[in-house]
């Protein structure tokens, strides 16, 4: 069994070759473990003695051989992100040199850390609660400027210190209206119902709001879905590309970035849209295409946003009819985007004209008709401006809270579900009992978002996912 | 152009996600710039006013947007790596935030830092001379124990502070010379003759001892070429991977680590070797199979090492005479290892007593014969013995002097044969002109190699093979 004494080390850094890497240990033998592999390059002084947040230069040695010159940073408990003492070793980042520096540490009494489990500690400790720990690994995941933003919030304690300082408030009223029930036969009322109704109010009303977020919250962690839906020469390629380039663009005087290609994820203006390529709908009586066509249903109806491209040469009737097809399939929530292309091979003052939203009365709400050229990039911007306007941007601007986890979600959608029964119990006026049972309900939903209720298996759940070294 | 007075800016660790990333400011405006964008969790101290090798915790900001929680370490002219003020910001690992963080910093004064720029600064500002700011390059870059600990001697002035001491010597002799040159017509003799002997031996026994070393320093930096002759039916793969398992197995308790799979570089005992697979040798009219044989024999020339793989189960004669054949096309230095296999598939004693090195009048010096079996794992161990024979483990293990780089190996023969001809001069008693134009030469190759004497063209050539952010 790993236990939590132990003094734990990892590789902190990227995996690979770099100028630098960091090695990170933490646990009360951390500066006794690097002093034995640690010779500082001046003043032979023991790093135990030296202040917490500072920087000594020497070398790590392997018995007297020496492996690396290294800089050691010394944090100290209570004082770091772990509550542990802290050092971080900065070696030079070839591979090979990590791993000997590595090894050296777990033969001088340090193990190797599992995923998060620097986190793990930090929530174990009480630098943080378990949503801001849980953010810590969104963080890292980030892949665009809103993720980014709302996992800082939520690291920041975002939602959660509202939920603890709410939570104790009704921990308050519950041992109030348990005291009611030790007294039972001289029916008193200890808690009072009026502040009781007001404070499970307040509540109701944030839990909605939370859950409310979560649509939003989970688009910006995982990218907004976008079905294309049209014929391979209607250019979706084309425009992924164009997309693409604009978004690289921003980036391409900075050396190194890399994007994942793996999903054609593109990042507009901060937020991520995640495009998924469908067969294009066109009535058959062919089998194998009917199937086609049964799963380009299936990716549309889980898309917030249907781009359809069609091609500026197409008949008004074409037209019409493909818009009335496609948004007969879409509910009330999902924004159609009628993407016009080729435009270049079109008359100019005609495109406008004929492509107004007026003239489209199958279009409705938030639906857009944009005329584009995806080839010689034209009108790209009023496209990108409808993408962006199924985003609440002014609640991410606002730094409003933004729930973005499952199990957040969850927690939350079952503690909405409890204060509405303590809600209505409290408008009928059910006996104490019961009602301490309903609210008994929402503290557990409650702390198990914040962590203060928690299992060995709900932690070892979450911080499985989180990379090694954090 | 570029300036040596702009404060640069790098992602000194390894490109992609990690826990952590450390970001590395250098120059006079480091803590100034790095002041616009950072603000401390406590004491509303500013950055300048805190001490040197000191870690501040606190929020990245654009303007009133925050970026993210970093840790800045802070390094103070002159007693930093490069020599200058020096900021490294350990943010969170996001490909994302890293690109952020090195914007907002080249948005507010500092410049992307070019491959090698933060250590050809501490080389222009005399941290290091160049043979040691090149040790940083190879440090990084080493793959095994024997490459590491040559560089980390290197970068830690190995022969270069001696270089640099007899350079001195030197150029106190030649300004003698020269003042002798003043009084020409006097026929003075400012120099000692003998003193100046002794000093010119001495240089001349170094330098002879670091040119030799470069072939082992060479194949210490590039692993050892080992070719491999044998037909794929006899075990060259078998081989190959029962090695690697080996070396494998070293390291498989420790998370992350990779090897680079793309040549068969195989780490034994901390040595590299590099495997080269080669065709069969097999005499023939055939034009073709003779094309490939003129490759194999073009492999073999350049290898140190040749691994003849032969099947146990072939006759005595078709062994002498593959022997035989390889043999007469190596020079004194190659080591012919001979390696029988399948030694499963045969008699234990007869195997024994049949490949005895006795037996093999061909084989001489170290060449060996080792019959092992790969597939059963037996013997493994007397063939890395045998290629580690070839490498002289003592000079590395005694941390001998041992030149790695072609740069200096070429200087090094230069200077070798320009301190000849002093050498030569001083004993037919050559005029004190030709000899100060020798000793110039000598002056001027030695000077190259630690950097006294340098070009933009040289030193531009040295550090754009580094990486970003060293």
């Amino acid at each position: 069994m790993l236990s939590e004494k132990d003094t734990i080390c990892a590789i902190s850094t990227a995996q690979g070759m770099g100028a630098i890497a960091v090695i990170r240990l933490s646990g009360d033998q951390s500066i006794a473990i690097c002093e034995k592999i640690f010779r500082p390059a001046k003043a032979n002084k023991s790093l135990a003695s030296q202040k917490a947040n500072t920087i000594h230069f020497g070398s790590i040695y392997n018995g007297d051989k020496d492996i690396d010159e290294v800089l050691i940073s010394i944090f100290k408990a209570p004082h770091s992100f772990t509550g542990e003492e802290i050092v971080e070793i900065a070696c030079h980042g070839a591979p090979y040199i990590q791993q000997q520096v590595l090894q050296l540490l777990t033969k001088n009494g340090a193990r190797l850390a599992t995923a998060g489990e620097f986190t793990q500690r930090a929530f174990l400790n009480g630098k943080m609660d378990l949503s801001q720990a849980e953010a810590v690994a969104d963080l890292i995941a980030s892949r665009s400027e809103a993720a980014r933003r709302v996992a800082l919030q939520q690291m920041r304690g975002g939602f959660s210190n509202e939920l603890v300082n709410l939570r104790m408030q009704l921990l308050n009223f519950i041992s109030l209206i348990e005291l009611e029930l030790d007294f039972s036969e001289e029916d008193v009322e200890f808690a009072n119902r009026t502040e009781l109704t007001k404070l499970v109010d307040e509540i109701a009303t944030l839990l909605k709001k939370l859950v409310n977020s979560f649509s939003l919250g989970n688009a910006i962690k995982n990218g907004i879905p976008v079905a294309i839906v049209g014929h391979t020469n209607a250019g979706k390629s084309t425009l992924l590309n164009t997309l693409l380039q604009e978004e690289r663009a921003i980036v391409s005087d900075i050396h190194g970035t890399t994007r994942d290609v793996i999903e054609d994820t593109i990042n507009i203006e901060g937020i991520g849209f995640r495009f998924i390529d469908t067969a294009g709908i066109r009535a058959t009586k062919d089998e194998i295409e009917n199937l086609g066509i049964e799963r380009t249903y299936d990716k549309i109806s889980k898309a917030t946003i249907v781009l359809l491209m069609l091609d500026v040469n197409d008949p008004d009737e074409k037209i019409h009819d493909a818009i009335s097809d496609v948004k007969k399939r879409l509910d009330e929530h999902q924004q159609l985007i009628v993407v016009i292309n080729k435009t270049d091979l079109a008359d100019d003052s005609a495109t406008t004209d004929r492509f107004s939203k007026d003239s489209f009365k199958e279009l409705s709400g938030t639906d857009a008709i944009v005329p584009i050229s995806a080839k010689k990039q034209l009108n790209i911007d009023a496209l990108t401006d409808a993408l962006l306007k199924t985003v609440n941007l002014s609640a991410i601007d606002n730094d409003e809270v933004i729930v973005t986890n499952v199990r957040h979600y969850e927690a939350l959608q079952k503690s909405y579900e409890a204060i509405q029964r303590v809600v209505d119990g409290l408008q009928s006026g059910i006996s104490g009992d019961f009602l301490a049972q309903d609210i008994r309900e929402v503290l557990h939903f409650l702390g198990e978002i914040t962590g203060q209720i928690n299992t060995d298996e709900v932690l070892g759940n979450i911080f499985k996912n989180f990379c090694i070294g954090k």
